[in-house]
């Protein structure tokens, strides 16, 4: 077992990466001692690991709350829902809540955590590629706002993370390639070395290669944890983990939200960031092409939505987190394995490589 | 100027209170600094004090967005309200909110304020009795769910407390002595000079004089700094400031939000916990008198709703956020100036007690 830990003091936590780790008994003991346990997951999933949440939590009597599956439904009203359940668990403070599912989930099962009766504790499960790179490590909770996404919610760190590499077998290849589109993103932002070992491993990692597939997701959790570690609330570097996020954001907002998934927007977004870097002469042509070619191999988008234009991308632009003093921000890799936020984008530039 | 700091490291606070505070021209200078303003505000508050805004501001320009008055709209539908107007402006994360008005605006726009794009700083200028001296300080954010007050929320801190006892010239009489209840409060569980000094100086309070207000309030704003300073996030001391409230918040919630006071709930709660406590040996009865009679004085109400009895308390006291393994735990005063909390009370006791 792998096992990485994100530095945050009194609010360290570790990271758990192995296969059939959901099949290790009492594996979440040491975190439910004297708590009342509630799971929330979706239907799909909880048919899924319904024995195997038997086995990890030791034959603890736990409550399921089940939530609607989709993008669409991480939203307050979802929020309230699950909120009223718990309270008519009679659910309180000496209550762990468990995110079982994919990001989903675990978004809003973590703000659910942050937010009810002020704050109770929070065990992240991912059991999607991207849930298991991305959203489940870090301590980023949200739902989404109909004006804008992940625009209510909370830094707030969950308790420990807990990736079985095994629940990927059960994962449909679109949702897998979505995942994929985060792997990579690490490999542009931070680490060459890890980028290129993805271009030798592409195939095997395509197979789910047992290894390679372990490999590839705690050196996701590795770098994130880092970044993590160094900027919790990202008044920083972390801001480099939204590399393709600017654009990203604003084509799922644009083709409603579900239409494509986060990690295939996010992908059309790096490709529309590369171009961008290298009309700043800050990525070869050829760098882009690499990080073409290796999107490609998961069949992930490669450009942004068929009629989908500048304004249509600066109506969502202009409500993004990252905006400071009015001013888009934007991640651009400056070479393979690093990047810079920047707003110094010409609306010429925009317009050019938006329309 | 009185000004207290509630000491929480890098999260430390002042709260400042002084008659015709809001006169004072760039009062929020130093706040405001590079920052976009938007008060949160309901159209009562806004119309008395829209002028004074300008001055505190120092002319910076602000957005106002005004929500709709009393305890009913404190609730997620408000909240998402909010943060949907907050979208429209174009707000983002170099936004700085200021709370101007009751409990109702301050707890909402606090919240909004931790969740808005994971969180933005906020002011706390609250210009009820019962604000200034309980829910502007300390750090607790929330809004209500259908089945508990207070039980979607968080423990996030505002940058500063700014008190202008003026404000209270134009309060209906019953705020007024809704906020002398927690006033009291303080007294009883904390400080038996204080209480006494509110015995000896009732007269003049009731009066509004303005240094006896002065001083009841940056005295209750000192308890209260000293108690949050000591325990955040209410894993022990905190706790004795909801003396009256596990019964007071029954009495609300069964009567309906906003039909009976806060503050006159938990009033009635108090005089519940002193009963109590005079039936374990923990108070006199000419101890109890006492705190009936203070509370007499500003024609608070004495007794728990007609009708309402054991039945109807304990639904709603079982989803109190100080339930701990399943007991409902009470503040009960030991003598007066000092208060504990117990989950020992017998359910002939609280029979008793509540029919």
């Amino acid at each position: 077992m792998t096992t990485m830990t994100v530095e945050l003091g009194e609010r360290s936590y570790p990271i758990s990466v192995e296969a059939n780790l959901l099949s290790q008994a009492s594996l979440l003991s040491p975190y439910i001692e004297k708590k009342r346990v509630v799971v929330v997951s979706n239907q799909t999933v909880a048919d899924l690991y319904a024995d195997k949440l038997g086995t990890i939590l030791g034959q603890v009597k736990y409550d399921l709350i089940l939530m609607p599956d989709g993008e669409q439904y991480k939203n307050l009203q979802t929020f309230e829902q699950v909120i009223g359940e718990l309270l008519t668990l009679g659910a309180g403070r000496d209550t762990i809540l468990i995110a079982l599912g994919g990001g989903v989930v675990g978004d809003l099962t973590g703000y659910v955590a942050a937010s009810f009766q002020r704050g109770i504790p929070f065990i992240q499960i991912p059991t999607t590629l991207l849930a298991q790179v991305d959203s489940s490590v870090g301590g980023k909770t949200a739902v989404n706002h109909p004006l804008g996404k992940n625009m209510i919610g909370a830094f707030y760190q969950p308790k420990a993370v807990v990736i079985d590499t095994t629940t990927l077998s059960t994962l449909p290849d679109r949702e897998f390639a979505a995942g994929m589109a985060e792997v990579i993103k690490y490999g542009i932002i931070y680490d060459l070395a890890f980028f290129e070992w993805l271009e030798q491993n592409k195939q095997k990692l395509m197979d789910k290669d047992p290894d390679a597939l372990a490999y590839a997701i705690s050196r996701s959790c590795e770098i994130k944890a880092e970044i993590v570690a160094l900027d919790e609330r990202e008044s920083g570097i972390r801001a480099l983990l939204n590399l393709g996020h600017t654009f990203g954001h604003a084509i799922e907002a644009e083709q409603g939200y579900g239409n494509w998934l986060h990690g295939e927007a996010v992908a059309a977004g790096m490709i529309l960031a590369a171009k961008a870097s290298e009309a700043k002469e800050w990525l070869e042509a050829s760098e882009t092409r690499r990080i073409v070619d290796l999107l490609s191999v998961f069949e992930l988008p490669l450009d942004k939505p068929e009629g989908m234009g500048f304004t249509a991308f600066m109506k969502h632009m202009r409500h993004d987190k990252k905006v400071a003093a009015g001013q888009i921000r934007f991640i651009l890799p400056q070479g393979l394995g690093k990047a810079v936020v920047t707003s110094d984008l010409s609306e010429s530039l925009l317009t050019e490589l938006l329309n």
